[in-house]
């Protein structure tokens, strides 16, 4: 794994195997995994890559998201399917004095890899419940837990974090020497994504007050 | 272009072509490219899809991104690069009264096709413009144009928006209706992308005051 500052994503060469890796590069890659909810997944048909957004989370040195359309039409690939799996968060925007300096902050992982189907039902029970504890501590005990029906329709892969890389991005502009002296505003737009307050279903009881693990609930 | 609600995003099947898509649909799908500033971009070298994120922007009927470490590996490619481009916007968890009917409230578009590079400094020049235009309007007036050796430097790639759709998902949970009697709490945690107060460069001259453009800047 490694850890990059700025410029562009890691082309596979300098994606790292696990074995290359630090304790610091492991925990920089992981802490950008734990604070998204939202993966992009890419896997190819037929010569065609395809991206689509999906939750995702991760327990120990797997990275584990659910289905979707894409396991349909990977189903057949009983022996492990080639993707990328993506974690990208905005921090902000980064304003520098000239138009080519202009950047953003953020942090992002990618991870490559072949990814497998969780298939017995207690492994998706396990990794369902440790799903919804890691985003709602507490919830999995106060709701309906999924019948056998409901675990054959939800399909959920993973994929072990063994060649992974994270590249973050902080801090003001960074101008050519000359360009100091200009006018212009420079700096920093901060962007961050949060939770607002809880909106109760329309047909909840009255009275029914909002957990506090979601009036906590950290996002990004 | 189709536009869903709800579910996991469009196999290529049901990614519709232009001509069959109604003004509506084209709409729905404009609006939420615009919407977003993080793209994630699909494509393939040697049968592995890689995902990488960056700003986009769209003009007309057309995606533009800024090119990154995949471009150098695609390069070669001169006739066109199959990509898939999806931009994903999180608005909200659905907390439901089963563990099996938890959502997340999104929108996100997928557009597939061949994309090229834009390699005319004149026609870089125009698009850059038209980013920054996008993001801060004004500002390119204000900060130094790029140099040939900048523009040389500066990847830009861009999709014609043929085949596209767009999946939303917007309300409360959907639960099963034994469920509704349960007691636990359900609805809706909204999540939203925003900007916050401009940071200045701590180089920048005091008093300079941060341009109204950025004061007023929407994301997500």
């Amino acid at each position: 794994m490694t850890v990059e500052d700025g410029g562009a994503p890691s082309e596979r060469t300098r994606v790292r195997r696990m074995h290359e890796r630090s304790r610091y590069e492991r925990a920089a890659v992981y802490a950008i995994l734990d604070a998204g909810l939202l993966c992009h997944v890419g896997y190819v048909v037929d010569g065609q890559p395809y991206v689509t957004p999906t939750a995702h989370w991760r327990e120990g040195d797997h990275l584990y998201w659910h289905g979707s359309s894409a396991s349909r039409m990977l189903r057949t690939q009983r022996s492990g399917v080639p993707v990328c799996v993506t974690v990208s968060l905005l921090d902000g925007l980064v304003m520098a004095r000239s138009g080519f300096h202009h950047s953003m902050n953020y942090r992002s992982v990618m991870a490559l890899g072949t990814a497998e189907f969780i298939e017995a039902p207690e492994a998706k029970l396990a990794a369902l419940e440790a799903f919804t504890d890691r985003v709602a501590p507490g919830r999995w005990q106060e709701v309906r837990p999924p019948t056998d029906q409901e675990l054959k329709a939800t399909t959920i892969m993973r994929l072990a974090l063994d060649e992974a890389s994270a590249k973050v991005r902080t801090g003001p502009p960074v101008d050519d020497e000359a360009d100091y002296a200009l006018p212009c505003w420079a700096g920093v737009v901060p962007v961050a994504t949060r939770a607002g307050p809880c909106q109760p279903d329309p047909r909840l009881a009255p009275g029914t007050p909002a957990p506090d693990y979601l009036r906590t609930l950290r996002v990004g």
